[in-house]
């Protein structure tokens, strides 16, 4: 579904730059088949970039004050907080499960958006606010614990998911279908998968539930069209998940 | 309402030893007032204890495995991770505000959960699996760093917050009443108040609403009974929020 259709039903604020947080959203948006405007992606002259989000921010008629993008806007509603869109496009477009089923994807959500700021603080462990360059030393050491342990630990944690959803004979991490949950341990993988190259190369045999989980979403005919599109912003390190060869595995 | 009654409506699964995630969802069953089981913290020989944590993390018949505590169980519904907990209780129990609003009171919440990891991060910041001190030289840089701009950031959001919500004059975050958000607020700021007691006291001008928020929480009667009682497990440096001297303000 192309973005930035004059009627859109939604309307997604989130910097125009990266995937970052916003990607998840974009991904469910995507395999719904959901119209959608992404706001900040217009030029500055329709309304778009950096100063209408920096707008929307500022915002004060909110009831509520939104605390960071990405924000989504659905008529009169205004969400934000990733795991919160996530699940509430999913619960819409038939992206989640029924019943009491739906609190474990939304568990599932949580759970990844904890693993997105783990994966984030790789490279960023001491201040957002200091380069790189100037916090490498102690990324050197904060990676070498994520890879070792903590992206086992998750990647232990969904494989094992995976495996007891019966539901989906392992196909799908809760209900018998592709969730939101899914489509965002998708972006997760793709991202490490950019960023860790040799890590995950390494780990493929291990997990192979979520690695084939991640290939069972990059299949999905709305996905596919969406990644061979520009509207797929590429990786970058601006986002969430960089590529700093040396925080990888030694090749 | 005492823990651990025989017929109590939930069960609540979390560490024992530490306040940790777990008060977040104690709050509000306090608040509410409802009958809660404490479960690892009844003695072992009556099924409590740590092993009976352990042995809940390793059930393999919930559908989808649970990653970490805290877990409530209601009937045959079982819930995990903190920010939905706390939205689950609070909108069962009169503790979030009705219509659209409710998902600006979840919204607060994950960005509460946020701001606790980042607190939870200030000594921690190379890996869990370490000990404070391994890394104590990266927790004065990352602690000096939360301190002056991480910390001030999120005390502007919730004060800017509590200034526009013109539907309880400014007295709570969402809403006309006391929220789920409003106890897990009230949390951090006693947790802060306890890891960095000179940076907290220099910033009581600054932020006078979230302040007398806290305040106005403690007094709550439920809530005031619950933190003189002894269900309320004191903090201490096995939790999140950790008194380690040499990371706060110098004296």
């Amino acid at each position: 579904m192309p973005t930035n259709t004059e009627d859109a039903e939604y309307r997604l604020y989130y910097w125009p730059m990266i995937q970052g947080r916003g990607e998840f959203v974009r991904l469910v948006l995507e395999d719904a088949g959901a119209a959608y405007t992404d706001v900040a992606r217009l030029p500055e002259e329709e309304g778009g970039g950096v100063p209408s989000l920096v707008a929307f921010m500022q915002r004060d008629d909110l009831g509520t004050p939104v605390y960071a993008p990405p924000i989504l806007q659905h008529g009169e509603l205004y969400l934000s907080q990733t795991p919160a869109i996530c699940a509430y496009l999913g619960e819409r477009h038939g992206l989640a499960p029924d019943g009491d089923a739906k609190w474990r994807a939304r568990h599932l959500q949580h759970t990844i958006t904890d693993f997105v700021m783990e994966a984030h603080d790789t490279h960023h462990p001491i201040a957002n606010s200091l380069h790189y360059e100037d916090q490498q030393a102690e990324a050197l050491k904060r990676t070498a614990a994520f890879r070792s342990e903590r992206l086992t630990k998750y990647f232990g944690y969904f494989e094992r998911t995976l495996a007891q959803n019966t539901d989906a004979g392992g196909e799908w991490l809760v209900g018998a279908g592709c969730s939101h949950a899914d489509l965002s341990l998708f972006q997760v993988v793709a991202g490490l998968d950019y960023a860790f190259p040799r890590t995950m190369a390494a780990l493929r045999d291990d997990y192979p539930g979520i690695f084939a989980l991640h290939d069972r979403v990059g299949r999905r005919p709305n996905i596919a069209g969406y990644l061979a599109s520009e509207r797929r912003i590429p990786f970058n390190e601006l986002g969430i998940f960089r590529r700093y060869p040396e925080l990888d595995a030694p090749a």
